[in-house]
């Protein structure tokens, strides 16, 4: 078995490298390449990717983890040789299953869709993206069929995000949660609100950075694994597990997308950098799934990021450098202005209470949609309908309503759910990790991050995709996913904040 | 035919596409690689390199070339299909001839090699060195004889960097150059040194990057399609015809090195960015071969960057960045500064009338290496007896003779030539252009070269690997490349600084 396994991180070596080459070239794209490269950048990409393909579906590999998948009954199933087999098998699977004509028409369906969305977005006209949702719904639905026996046409599509999570478990969740969050958010509502124009006057770009990059430094971010650029959507990559980078974006009058996106970014980074070094170039040197991924963003960007504890020990820090804006804003009105909860249109700048509403939104449609209870063509009005249901409000336009995401334009169906499941496991892990650390809230207020890092490094970080979600939630915290911690963690914060 | 061209192209294309992914992970590796990425971005760049080579010496790619060969015989040998083949014909026969054993084993040797001669370098240890030159040129002979039969052992090595050349020719170039340039370095030695001590002094490095931006922009440097970085040591790279990236160093106190070094790479991706668009993604889309690449970075250095034109436009800009250190430095002493002559040590540091002696010394060592008339064990001792009798000085140490060139310790043989041959180009396509364009010189005092790149893209770029080098030059200046131009130049310029 041993040669066998050796031969099977070759070819897994060969996958991650070329991986990872794709992945330097998208960097490089979105951080530095001139424009005028954006034709041959394209050939270049699509040329390693017709070769990472080729590798990740060749018989050579699936003969292997079959022959590797019948000698690994007989060794411990949680092995990290068990392990690996069982992620690569799941993975060459799901590469094999898709017939090659789907995944051609898919590609060039959502190249189209997506610059018409572009338009229809500027143009706020829902009837032109119509035509492409509705293709690419019925696209979906014949991915799903790929993976029939299913017990819900959903499930083949979650599962690409959340390895192992079926659509009716992601239901009993959010059914659990929505009546509970729709009733703060209206709590909320009633009272008196906060201020945060402070928020929005203008701050340097360059003392923004200086302020993320003094803070993530203190998280533990490895720069010698590492590196920070600016580009127009923040994003995380890796090419390995000793060069995670991150991305910022600077908004000159508003202080919030810099430093919160910081943090989240360097969640998503520290996650990958804390990652088993044996595990590099395998399929196991990844997270368990997006929502566990999110967990760990929102972790940091949030848990602590939004935490009074964390402000104690940096205001003063930013103030410092930006004494004009902040000189004459205490540290209790600055906690609240970050924490202001107000029911908004658009998702990427929702607050942490409303924010799962407009997930479960989203999800609701996606399902509604797959399952055939929702037409295409009827998508802009149903989600008028919910958005009032679920935040009180109305859209004015399509173009802040249906039309804001760029998900269903690119065929991502089944990823909205795994921001909404992130929050909530992010709550569970850190009630888990106090009872270990119950002093952590004192370390944050030193500027002391070691403990909590480390915490998330045993428990989490070093497993990397060894474990499916439920799996690595269950095994830590001794529960499945679910709502309660996070309910808690909000009528907690937010009840003291808004004095409910 | 037109169906196999297709598919010659289809397998170029593919070839070029993973070759220019492989430049991306070079270039991001000298530019932003954090440290600790270093071993898995040698495995990621293996992979590819691995990838590219089987790729390259396909059969399926052998054979389809025999047939366009054979099909090729009755149209144009001018053509650009025909042409195509040829060249892509050429570079599978030089990558399928060498046994991969060789390639294995010279690949571990130079790895070892480039970094005991890092060690004694800095340990000035010549015979810490030795045994690995000895090695490496017993290697660089067995590289020859895949090339058998030919007429001499340094052939094979002169014809990777230079297609088509011989050692004789470059024998009979440098034998008719050098007593001319001995006595011209001779005779300036008699005379009273120029003043460049203002050279020396801090240079602010935003400002030697500003300065050189908007030179090069003048120059006519695309931006849509390139940009400037800063990295350990200079380099022009490209992925594709639109993406011609330069690199640039900064020594705070010293000002050449910026400057002109930014003058040389824009000078390389001129070149590159000239090359038709029609040949992109081929084995056409490269420059002829290093002596012409080097033709135009030095003739934008040299030329065009060290001439008195060019500084009565450009100087009053330069003193406006820096006035505390040139403001009372008149043009005509910073011109002469510019070009002082005097006989050092370093290659890279030498001026433009000491260069060539630099290389001829190499040049000589390589030839006698190689044919066996110099041991590498008397490498150290030689290059002190050649360079007196080149420069008139001894070298008083090995990390400043014959250790001071990464070059052979990375097994490179062959391609020091390329730079002085680059030299002499320069100045034969100079003199054909000033025929062509005598107003040329009034031009860059306004600082207008739109007629001076025009007559470069028109003569030189467009044709990209097109030509080979002898062709292209007697093509373009009626001559082959030989060094009366050179030294017409030589005489003219610096006997009017120095009084000759």
């Amino acid at each position: 078995m041993k040669g066998k396994l050796e031969q099977l991180k070759n070819l897994l070596h060969e996958i991650h490298d070329l991986a990872a080459a794709s992945a330097v070239l998208d960097w490089d794209q979105q951080v530095n390449m001139p424009r005028g490269a954006a034709e041959d950048r394209g050939e270049q990409s699509a040329t390693l990717s017709r070769i990472v393909h080729d590798k990740s579906t060749s018989d050579e590999l699936g003969d292997l983890l079959n022959e590797l998948t019948a000698m690994t009954q007989n060794v411990d199933a949680d092995s990290d040789d068990a392990r690996l087999v069982k992620v690569a098998k799941r993975k060459y699977e799901k590469n094999t299953k898709v017939s090659g004509d789907w995944v051609a028409t898919f590609a060039k369906e959502t190249a189209v869709a997506q610059s018409t969305w572009e338009q229809a977005r500027a143009k706020d006209d829902f009837e032109l993206f119509r035509p492409h949702l509705e293709k690419l719904v019925d696209l979906r639905r014949q991915y799903a069929e790929f993976f029939k026996p299913y017990t819900h046409v959903y499930d083949p599509l979650l599962d690409d995000f959340e390895p192992g999570m079926k659509t009716a478990e992601v239901q009993e969740i959010f059914t659990a949660l929505k009546k509970e969050q729709v009733d703060l958010i209206h709590q909320i509502s009633q009272q008196p609100q906060v201020d945060n124009r402070f928020l929005f006057l203008h701050y340097d770009g360059d003392g923004q950075i200086a302020f993320g990059k003094k803070v993530i430094t203190d998280f533990g971010y490895d720069w010698n694994r590492g590196r920070q650029d600016i580009s127009v959507h923040p994003f995380t990559t890796g090419f390995g597990l000793n060069d995670i980078r991150i991305t910022t974006k600077i908004v000159p009058d508003f202080l919030n997308p810099c430093i919160f996106g910081t943090f989240h970014e360097c969640g998503h980074a520290l996650y990958e950098q804390g990652i088993a070094q044996k595990y590099n170039r395998t399929a196991l040197a990844d997270g368990a799934s997006m929502a566990i991924h999110e967990s760990q963003s929102r972790m940091w960007e949030n848990l602590v990021g939004r935490s009074m504890a964390f402000w104690k020990r940096y205001y003063k820090d930013l103030q410092e450098i930006f004494p004009s804006q902040l000189g004459n804003i205490d540290v209790e009105t600055f906690y609240k202005g970050i924490n202001k909860v107000e029911s908004s249109l658009i998702r990427i700048e929702a607050d942490e209470a409303t924010y799962n509403l407009h997930i479960m939104l989203r999800l609701e449609m996606e399902i509604g949609l797959m399952e055939g209870s929702i037409q295409a063509k009827d998508a802009a009005e149903v989600w008028k309908e919910k958005f009032k249901e679920y935040l009180g409000i109305v859209p004015p336009n399509n173009k802040e309503g249906v039309l804001q995401d760029v998900h269903w334009s690119s065929g991502l169906f089944g990823y909205f759910p795994t921001y909404a499941l992130g929050n909530l496991v992010s709550s569970q892990l850190w009630e888990t990790m106090l009872k270990d650390n119950p002093d952590v809230e004192k370390q944050i207020e030193t500027g002391n991050f070691s403990q909590l890092l480390g915490w998330y490094r045993e428990h989490i970080h070093q497993y990397g995709a060894k474990y499916e979600p439920q799996e690595l939630v269950l095994k830590v915290t001794g529960q499945k996913i679910n709502a309660a911690s996070f309910m808690r963690y909000l009528k907690s914060k937010f009840g003291e904040i808004y004095n409910l």
